[in-house]
């Protein structure tokens, strides 16, 4: 049987999603404890990587258990019973990962070939930093001009080649993706949130996309750069990848 | 000459703000890290301890220095520039202790005995916890009931004999402090703010007043028991000592 996670991690004392040789990443924490839990060897697949630093709300992986000891311990009735599975989980894991819902999906699922839209929030904090945020969110010097990055972020809505978006770091060969939307707000004085939703991110778009919106919002470019830095298809035109302490991967929806 | 410092730190990683033997805290960070600067041994007067785990958005603490450093670094024109103090601490200072600001003040002041009013606030998540607030807030495992809470409270504002809302650890002779305003309200569904002004706070009195308080919210004992347990003048007759993760010094005015 097929099971969905839905998990939550702090990414700070995690090297990313993956699974890395002598490094503590979320991935090698969740298949080590379920593994224990349930007895067999299983592996997860997440719907995307998250790089080092980089927090979820809500990350999805599905792993394959063919085991017996799921049956004997979180069915009951014969019906799979997910809240067992999760207090189980949660009660063997650290405390800056956590299973927030599981659920059973049938066996042509996969958690990252499905993924029908993708949220993310950056949140940029204004200022030198607060001893109370540090590694929970990005910095910026001093406050931006949040109508102009408003207006730059609508020319990256809709189906484009997403290229100087991409880190070079890549092996991908297709670069369009389409963003269903992203809003700009402040919830505080000094904090500026950017969500952004897509059906697929590539490697850093995220990150390099508030990075030009900052330097929209900062007077350093004219929101209509956005078109000529999408048409020239080149890293080196768009702005800075920002730190990854400010990301948050919010939803994904299947 | 006496500086007034305004201090925020984040107290997961100190036991409290007190030096003590051998463990990190507060202070001795602090003392050690003006005292290299200045090339002179300083010490630091707070307005009150906090205990381990509980944070500050701004502590103050003053210190003296008689020393030539200070004038020769950081007058500018036979006059104090506290900017470029601030920054020359935080620069060495770790990334969970910082200074907001930096005041020069009369010889006379002093930052504990002078103060006139305090406000702490205590964060109280709903629900398991998450690994994103996780030392940043108290948690509690169902909903309470906001509007009772809010009855109980108004008995506790005015000046009371708060004997019964303090650790038995105390070596306080006199109980009776006058707590200003107490508020409580919702910023997210699942998050219950607790705002306390007063004119100063016995030990472990705000997180025992918060216990009382999520007693009324859960329905365990009724708004109006509040004037018997301020009568009982018994430590034993009020609630918990809510854990310190959720604590925060939020202001001290003089």
């Amino acid at each position: 049987m097929k099971v969905l996670l839905t998990i939550e991690y702090k990414g700070t004392n995690f090297e990313g999603w993956q699974v890395q040789p002598k490094k503590r990443t979320v991935q090698e924490v969740l298949e080590e404890t379920i593994s224990k839990l349930l007895n067999e060897k299983i592996s997860l697949f997440a719907s995307g990587r998250t790089d080092s630093g980089v927090h979820a709300l809500a990350q999805c992986a599905h792993f394959e258990s063919g085991g017996e000891k799921i049956k004997q311990n979180f069915f009951i009735k014969n019906k799979f019973n997910s809240e067992k599975l999760v207090n189980a989980i949660n009660a063997n894991l650290p405390e800056d990962v956590k299973i927030i819902k599981a659920k059973r999906v049938s066996n042509k699922f996969h958690a990252r070939f499905d993924v029908k839209e993708k949220k993310y929030i950056y949140k940029l904090e204004i200022g030198t930093g607060s001893p109370l945020t540090h590694g929970l969110v990005g910095t910026y010097k001093h406050n931006l001009d949040i109508e102009k990055m408003k207006k730059g972020s609508d020319f990256l809505v809709g189906t484009h080649d997403f290229r100087s978006f991409s880190s070079v770091k890549t092996e991908v060969q297709d670069f369009v993706r389409t963003i269903n939307y992203i809003k700009i707000y402040q919830l505080k004085d000094n904090e500026i949130i950017f969500e952004i939703s897509g059906n697929g991110f590539l490697y850093n778009m995220v990150r390099i996309i508030v990075g030009t919106l900052i330097d929209i919002g900062d007077n350093k470019i004219s929101p209509e750069d956005i078109k000529i830095i999408l048409d020239a298809k080149d890293r080196t035109k768009a702005g800075k990848t920002v730190a990854p302490e400010g990301l948050y991967l919010k939803e994904v929806r299947y």
